[in-house]
């Protein structure tokens, strides 16, 4: 069996940015290395071309009737700028106390080889176990997954499991085991206004004319309501409250308000009413703004009354709303407000469905789910217990996920998702890193998982 | 004597641009060109150094029993940029049907020389007229005038005169002669929000905390009414109601407001009640944002939560408003309104007293106005009108010219301001140009201004 930290090493030195072809070697080097990685462990790898970076798909085909577990990750890392604030260089994988540095440790390649390292000592402790497994790791995360759909529909033939299992999420600290069980949907779009045909002179034409930037405070102020809610008719209708079981999954996890206050460094939270801020990030929609841009933005001063200006603006759903609802109601209510004077422009962005999964046995778990998604749910609840010394807990996240709308849409699966990295691994940030305590407990975990999903049966 | 378009094509070709350094020789060469022209003229000059750019004066020191006029004028230009815009090179001047184009052609190379060719007509005419004249030509009107105060200071032994005559204001068609009689002054500052101590992501940490872009668009959003008037406690209190007269003067000159619309290319004007377009220009102050910065600035969506807003604020005063106490009022209100969860800081910007001067024989011409004043204001009437075949309107404008008040305050001195550049001459813009029908009447125009002055004698 392989060291799985020496494969780490070897799997971060592999520079495979997504979004930039200049980093072409390191996206094709971390294809061979895994085609070579899932060869070795006797799985049948195919890699699978998209409009731009290929998904690999490697297969343990057995009976039909054994369970057949489908395991997610992407090889894709985020660019490593700004390079100056590293400590270590970000594609030399250098190990520090319990911890290992390098793009990607972290997001994704240390939880993969975690689920990987799982798989190979099953096989080598038992080669003949009854399992179906399929390795699908895509290569276009880090860029929004734009092809990842458009694979899925043409590969349903290599993809029929039984259910996704992954660990592309968070914990919150090395003691506790997390399991996420949702993720917020979004809707982004840009509104630009327009006001006179070109920029004018403050002095000359000063008053007589209502400034786009003027309109855009005027109609982004509109969009909250004093107690932090989201002023837009419809935006809650089809909001679900969260079921007491989730709050108090979420207490249990023990967060506190004055740390994450100072970890934000603000004076005070701005939360609706009736939620805290922790239950409000994963249970409230948003409506944030992500920029705003008009006129003048160097240093001093000029006077100009600007031809146009802009917001950027990112809505978070949650369980029910859709994003095409949310958008209507948006675009209705910011049509209906535009100050008159100006044109309104309005561009529409990405969007992600908002994405749950309940587990087994709580008050609302579907009548209909899946015994094979329950199975996956139990083995995972057992095995964390044991290796992790107490249940895990089951939150839902704030952040989108925008595939596993697509997963469950297309492939009819829903997914587990055992979290691995912590808030200090610096996902998307210089000196990422991944601790080396959470990846051994997570193998012994995901081995355990994958022995009791054997164990359990076909559903 | 010369042929003052020939000497407006030599003063032009010296690119004098005061805001970049590049232009040293520009600079130097637009001296030397003014301190030969007075020379020749037979004045005594003194180039006089201030922090940066020199102020050349050039005197006609008579009998001081006569009457003493100071012509001021700049010899500083804009940068010509964008280059690619200009049909013919900013520094070659170049004659184009009745237009002369070039950087300076109107601001205010050609206005200066109008008055230096009357000068000229004048004293090849009659060699002993009773007139002492003092240019003060400086050359940094477009970087602010920002050491000019010091050099009126320092100065003031040079500077005895009645009253200052200059042309670097505007008329609305070459046939109808302006006299420009106030200009509105301003209050410049930047207001910035910081919110979390480091930019978030919008998915992990959306939804607890006031966002700086929202707090900022909330902020500014209250500085209105739905009217068009500026919300803030004592704005509007020390603002004098124009009179009558002022009215009807602006009425004379015939704006129409379909014109004015359709050169804005907006779809409704936005003014406060009881003011139409070109009187909110002129009599009313305002509070315009001339820029926002805040948040993902690039293409697309970036799903970010800002540390930190901003917003560029100028205001336009009018009598008897002053700077420092709208600015007391803006910052109250600022600082009371400023959301909760955000720290505000305000920066103070540049600043200029709002400036008018009432013609003699008006509902509100001050009771002690200076005689000299007075004669200048007949002299100009009496030109005006037999040289442009029908009398001067007289109107304030809607921009600043900060010096304006320096002048007041530091010489006691008030201005009269003969409008010269036409709303087509593109000030500040690609292919400036100036009228040379205009240019022609202007020089005959104030050779009889200065032959009526010399005739009045001293009041």
């Amino acid at each position: 069996m392989f060291d799985p930290i020496e494969k780490l090493k070897e799997y971060v030195r592999q520079a495979s940015v997504s979004a930039d072809p200049k980093f072409k070697d390191g996206m094709v080097g971390a294809q061979n290395f895994l085609t070579s990685l899932f060869k070795d462990l006797g799985f049948k790898v195919d890699v699978v071309p998209t409009a731009l970076h290929p998904v690999i798909v490697a297969r343990r085909v057995g009976n039909k009737a054994w369970p057949h577990v489908i395991i997610y990750g992407h090889y894709d890392v985020q660019p490593p700028d700004p390079l100056n604030q590293w400590n270590t260089a970000p594609f030399e994988p250098t190990i520090k106390g319990e911890r290992i540095y390098g793009r990607g440790t972290a997001d994704n390649k240390g939880p993969l080889l975690v689920h990987v390292t799982a798989v190979g000592q099953l096989l080598e402790k038992n080669p003949d176990v009854p399992l179906n497994i399929t390795f699908m790791v895509e290569g276009e995360e880090e860029i929004g997954s734009k092809n990842f759909k458009s694979f899925l529909k043409a590969n349903r033939h290599l993809l029929d499991g039984d259910f996704i299992y992954m660990s592309d999420n968070g914990i919150l600290s090395p003691d506790q085991m997390i399991v996420t069980v949702g993720l917020r949907g979004m809707v982004a779009l840009e509104i630009e206004l327009t006001g006179p045909k070109s920029d004018l002179h403050s002095g000359m034409h000063g008053g007589v004319l209502m400034n786009p930037l003027q309109a855009l405070a005027e109609l982004c102020a509109s969009l909250h309501t004093p107690d932090g809610r989201v002023n837009i008719p419809g935006f809650y209708k089809k909001v679900v409250e969260p079921e007491p079981w989730e709050r108090a999954q979420l207490k249990k996890a023990g967060l506190k308000k004055a740390d994450y206050q100072k970890f934000l460094g603000i004076s005070k939270f701005h939360t609706p009413p009736g939620y805290n801020p922790f239950e409000a990030i994963r249970f409230l929609p948003t409506l944030e703004f992500n920029g705003f841009t008009g006129g003048y933005q160097g240093e001093g001063t000029k006077t100009v009354i600007p031809s146009k200006a802009s917001a950027k603006i990112t809505c978070r759903l949650v369980p029910n709303q859709t994003p095409e609802n949310v958008r209507e109601c948006i675009i209705k209510a910011i049509t209906q407000r535009c100050p008159k004077g100006v044109t309104l422009k309005i561009t529409e962005q990405h969007k992600a469905t908002p994405y749950v999964v309940i587990p087994p046995d709580r008050s609302n778990t579907p009548k209909n789910q899946s015994p094979a998604l329950a199975n996956c749910f139990r083995a995972l609840e057992k095995a964390g217990t044991e290796v992790w010394g107490k249940p895990p807990i089951y939150l839902r996240e704030g952040g989108s996920v925008g595939l596993l709308a697509d997963l469950k849409e297309v492939l009819g699966l829903d997914a587990v998702m055992m979290g691995l990295f912590l808030p200090e691994d610096n996902l998307h940030a210089p000196n990422e890193s991944f601790h080396l305590g959470v990846m051994k407990k997570g193998i012994e975990t995901s081995r355990r998982v994958l022995e009791n999903l054997a164990k359990a049966g076909k559903a």
